[in-house]
């Protein structure tokens, strides 16, 4: 692999036409291979933006007779880049508000069992979420001994899910490594059991098929500010298969899951469909920008999104053993492109005041991952594969040059 | 009162070169008297989101060295303007998320007590969440027999009060009727008895003083899109008193209420400060649009914002009562300026064909709230008394010419 072959295959690219929608896209910035933890803007957010304020402005309080459409319209865009039908999705909230609440009902639909089976591995909010509501409710919280590059070992996942197994919580796509687990292999070891699995989608959404119908999954959540780019914080989606709906009650009583949320009634009764799954007002200059930004990915497609991952992130894994490995850094990922997301990691004694130094000299964003991992998240719409490889010897030549592991930790990565 | 009377007021009214920073003003489309509902937007704004854009495009994900901060910077700046000493205050979540957050602490912060008291008119979304909460935790849920026009009685308040009393939430200002309770008293009356106090500031945050820290308040959430301008379903605000915060968990762990958040620790440790009632990543955009909205109000200051809006409501309640009471309305706010908050309520059995006629004609905006009201909401940064003087002579047009009480009632209002 040298320059000219990633040129090669970078003039070969059918997704090569979409990267001119993002700005600034980074010819004489550092290489941004960090689209796996906030997605670039594109020209479609910030019209839509702008489009947004115009209709604040105005149709003022009038602009809500079609907002109020936004977290389940948005919410079917997204079911179809993870493969749900519509009416099974809604955007609305945080990841993390949005786990609480389908793990809180999850929990209270299985209430003759009181294990929750989550991965030690996984992100920490994940884990604290879990934590919080088996501190409330008194079940048990069976983290895995994660922490393999390869991921979870499925026999001894399949091992823990036991007939006291109300719910098991797990990320498609570990955020460390990026291993990638089966969502329809899992899902159906859990429903042998009796029990309910929670999807994380995170690190997943945007560039990794899902498949939630076909796989009969019963529930997941996913943030839209990586592969999604809808921007800083933006807000979250969550799935409920349709049949399980009317089944499952979540915590956070408000107003939006209301049936018949305009007669304002005494008392609480949940709306049938996926409304009863939101809470608040929901946050809609945000909701604009997700939609805006998700429908770029669809124009894209997932298929094709997919393919160029797989290339991008074998194309790394060679790099990184053709010229890291020597130079003291390992794969910190799946060597096998089958168990893998659309992240790869890199593991290095110093990784830290790597990291840094490649940000710091404007060389390449990747982030940091305590204790000593550099992730590399190639974002198939617009990372090239001259990126990948330019930044790969960049790497390597801040490696070669030495850097000092006396730096402080820091406090955001 | 004349239209010319109303004209020398707005030639006086410090608060007049204000006007200009909002968006679409209406000189020739419907009066907008909806601002207690969704404000209008500031050109402030409308920077702030294009700053945050570029600085996104630009930084990446560089720019959450900043961002990071912005729940309790943002949340600074809604402290001075609802009395709160820094540090006191965060913007994250939807009011709903922060009450349901807020509530749960309160209550598991008096395991001993089992009751919560609640006034029955408040907004549904408070109902809702304490009656999830009670059914949650088998608490008793007290809500007492509101819907007076001048508010809830504050004798039968305290009699409801009593030694097995958690925590009592109240509006500071009632969404329907406008009426205003007493911060400090209600809030001492609880303390007597041992009770900690939640407060809904959503009907007065920008608009009416509250001294949440002279009046000795424990806990409050408020949003920020109808009198602060921050936009349609813009990011709400909670506030906890200093001494209380780590005394109290909120039930939702999730990584930004982590101490050491990048540290990823194995277990959740609740931050020390305010901090800890964050949850998952804030929504960066509604945050920028927010600050951006709240220090408009924050020149304006609160002192000023008030005076004028006694102003507007006093005007209203007169051309109420000698316009429209002959036209068989009647006003639906108390009729003491001492209880009253920002917005006037009219009540009229024909209120939703009115309401919807005013709307539909572009003569009025306001609102629709069942059965019987339509609520009109001045606010003092961008209403003018001409503005008020010709809503109610439009308003007034209307009923003279007949309206149809046969239509349906609203999906949205």
């Amino acid at each position: 692999m040298d320059r000219a072959a990633a040129e090669t295959m970078d003039l070969a690219d059918p997704l090569a036409r979409h990267r001119v929608q993002f700005t600034a896209a980074d010819e004489d910035g550092p290489i941004y291979l960090d689209g796996n933890s906030l997605g670039r803007p594109s020209q479609a957010v910030t019209e839509a933006l702008a489009d947004a304020l115009r209709d604040w402005s105005d149709n003022l309080v009038g602009g809500w007779s079609r907002w109020i459409d936004l977290p389940a319209t948005v919410g079917d865009r997204i079911g179809r880049l993870i493969g749900a039908a519509p009416g099974q999705v809604i955007v609305c909230d945080s990841t993390t508000v949005n786990l609480y609440k389908l793990a809180a009902a999850g929990l209270a639909a299985r209430p003759d069992r009181r294990v929750v089976v989550a991965d030690a591995d996984d992100f920490p909010t994940d884990r604290y979420v879990l934590q919080g509501l088996a501190a409330a409710t008194g079940c048990e919280l069976r983290l895995l001994n994660g922490g393999a590059i390869d991921g979870l070992d499925v026999d001894a996942l399949e091992a823990a899910i036991d007939a006291d197994t109300a719910l098991v919580c797990l990320s498609h796509v570990n955020f460390r490594s990026g291993a990638r687990l089966d969502v329809a292999g899992v899902t159906e070891a859990a429903h042998r059991r009796g029990a309910l699995v929670l999807w994380d989608l995170c690190h997943s959404a945007g560039a990794v098929p899902i498949g939630l119908d076909q796989a009969g999954a019963d529930l997941a959540v996913g943030c839209t500010y990586k592969y999604l780019n809808g921007g800083p914080g933006s807000p979250a989606f969550l799935y409920v298969r349709r049949d399980l709906q009317t089944q499952l009650r979540q915590p956070v009583w408000g107003w939006f899951g209301q049936r018949d949320q305009f007669a304002m009634g005494p008392r609480y009764e949940p709306e049938t469909g996926m409304a009863r799954f939101l809470a608040g007002t929901p946050p809609v200059l945000g909701l604009l920008a997700v939609d805006a930004a998700a429908a770029v990915i669809e124009a894209a497609g997932i298929p094709a999104l997919w393919a160029k991952s797989q290339q991008l992130t074998a194309t790394l894994v060679d790099l990184v053993r053709s010229r890291l490995e020597p130079l003291g850094a390992t794969l910190a990922s799946p060597s096998d492109p089958a168990r893998r997301g659309a992240h790869v990691s890199v593991a290095h004694p110093r990784a830290w005041p790597w990291c840094r130094a490649l940000t710091e000299r404007r060389l390449v964003v990747g982030d940091f991952r305590p204790p000593d991992v550099i992730r590399l998240g190639p974002a198939p719409l617009y990372t090239r594969y001259v990126d990948v490889f330019d930044a790969v010897e960049r790497m390597a030549s801040v490696l070669e040059a030495g850097v000092d592991d006396t730096l402080d930790r820091p406090r955001v990565t």
